[in-house]
């Protein structure tokens, strides 16, 4: 098996990239300087995420195929959190010289399996491959609002409820599984650490959402905690969150919490990268199937409240990795 | 000075980013998952450029701020080389958490003073912050294309003239310059080191070519020959290049050539990094002001001739970097 290095930028690339599909909005894909895409009411969608080793995720845990996943579907979570459709995404990834030709196919092939499960038709548009001894990958998505408004932080109102979208805490249960000395919870719970390894945030309900007049949206990358405590100060709100509609999210952890002597419910209230969407919606608008209320939003002195009763952000700071 | 450990992901980024300006096209900025930019005509060209500490630059050479204006003037420029305007950028940047915010400031305003030099109006819609041992700065930038087609490198005819639009060799002039261990050759020839650390590249000759009816298209990022060749292959074609076409590209880098007992040759036939447009016209267009005639496009056996002999590209590849 060759390494990029011997085969260098073109070769690895034409090697690794055979496993990509065309991309309907793509007009013009890689391999020019830049790739041309359409949208139809003249309006897209742009955000951007990067994962760097170590502080992001670790080889020891993520295979090729799970970082190409997970590279798109928090990218294109991000677009979904906006009330748009993905359409395409761009790709930069530095890796060591000495990678396998086979590690980059694998990791284009979870590129295109994410994006084929979560936008059929829709994919990479261009990308970058780089040699660094510290790897990272960094993703450019693009979305369509499809004659929609967009769904921003700022557009909740008191009296709103406040909903979300997906799972809360599934990741974090399993990075928890995957960080105990004893590898066998991490396979009795695996539905969790695939979670973690190969999130699969609710995409189309996004959309749905903003056709469904959510006032304000988000993706939940940081925790229920902190991304409420954001959208809620955004708001020039507060939001409160009643403990009875968490109890639900904590009893599908509550068995693998307990085989590693942990607590559900602070992966519910602050964990994190499950993705799931964090939205509110008026008083009588039909809220789409998929999500549940959690809380309402309300004018009060903290931004984020449980039963009443302030509570912390504990979140997740790229800046503050230990 | 605090470092951006210290402040965290947050408070470094409002910081940071205090110096950025509002972006025309689009309507929503960074704050929220995704940016909304807008397209007239409802296409859009994106592309994305890396560059790694090391491989790409060197805190040694490059300043905050030059590394700022380089990151935008090269993908600027491969938008201009489509023929399109650009209109915006995310910037997703890693550094040490021991950064100075007084660094990432003056990167910040590297970033916008090249957006109002290059494309008045535009500017920086989002972005990441992440720590790291290893830097790299990754771009994704878009553009308008008003109206024209976009310029593809595969539509070169034969007997299209081939023109190149701004300057050879200078980079690779000031990257020889800066590695010399007598410093002093640096400072005077300063004008080639400056594109070097802060290209020039000829952003708005790229919309006006592709209004000319430029037939193909592409930046010269790695080099005339290594790109030459690529654009050849890419039309089924060969370029031929009359050596006589180059020598006003190698006189004005001829004295700083002899100042360091290098070649002015191989920096205008193979140097990289002036982000220069390589475009072909056919007989009787109106080729804009700003490019100049350097060959011709033939059937030839081989992609890329001087003078009719076979020469071959000597180019950069990010992934064989020594």
């Amino acid at each position: 098996m060759s390494t990029i290095f011997e085969l260098g930028e073109k070769q690895s690339l034409s090697l690794a990239l055979a496993d990509l599909k065309p991309v309907e909005s793509a007009s013009i894909g890689s391999g020019d300087d830049a790739a041309l895409m359409s949208s139809e009411d003249g309006n897209y969608l742009v955000s951007s995420d990067t994962m760097i080793e170590g502080n992001d995720f670790k080889f020891e845990f993520s295979q090729a195929f799970d970082l190409g996943w997970k590279a798109i579907a928090t990218n294109y979570a991000d677009i979904a959190a906006m009330g748009g459709l993905p359409t395409g995404a761009v790709v930069a990834i530095a890796v060591p010289a000495t990678t396998k030709i086979e590690w980059l196919k694998k990791f284009v092939q979870g590129l295109q399996q994410a994006a084929d499960h979560f936008a059929p038709g829709t994919g990479i548009v261009g990308g970058d491959l780089a040699t660094s001894d510290h790897s990272f990958i960094s993703v450019t998505v693009f979305g369509n609002l499809n004659g929609n408004a967009a769904v921003v932080r700022s557009g909740a109102k008191i009296g709103d409820g406040v909903y979300v979208g997906g799972t809360l805490g599934h990741a974090a249960c399993g990075l928890d599984l995957l960080n105990h000395p004893d590898p066998q919870f991490a396979k009795s719970y695996n539905q969790f650490v695939d979670i973690q390894l190969r999130p699969n945030p609710p995409i189309a309900l996004g959309m749905q959402a903003a056709a469904a007049g959510a006032t304000a949206m988000m993706d939940l990358s940081d925790g229920l905690s902190s991304d409420a405590t954001k959208l809620a100060q955004a708001s020039s709100l507060s939001i409160d969150i009643e403990s009875s509609k968490l109890i639900g999210y904590e009893a599908v952890l509550e068995q693998a919490a307990q085989s590693i002597a942990a607590d559900a419910r602070p992966w519910v209230l602050h964990g994190g990268e499950d993705h799931s969407l964090l939205a509110t919606f008026s008083e009588g608008a039909e809220v789409p199937r998929g999500f549940k209320k959690i809380g309402i939003c309300k004018q009060a002195e903290f931004p984020l409240t449980l039963d009443g009763a302030p509570i912390e952000p504990s979140g997740w700071d790229s800046v503050k990795v230990d």
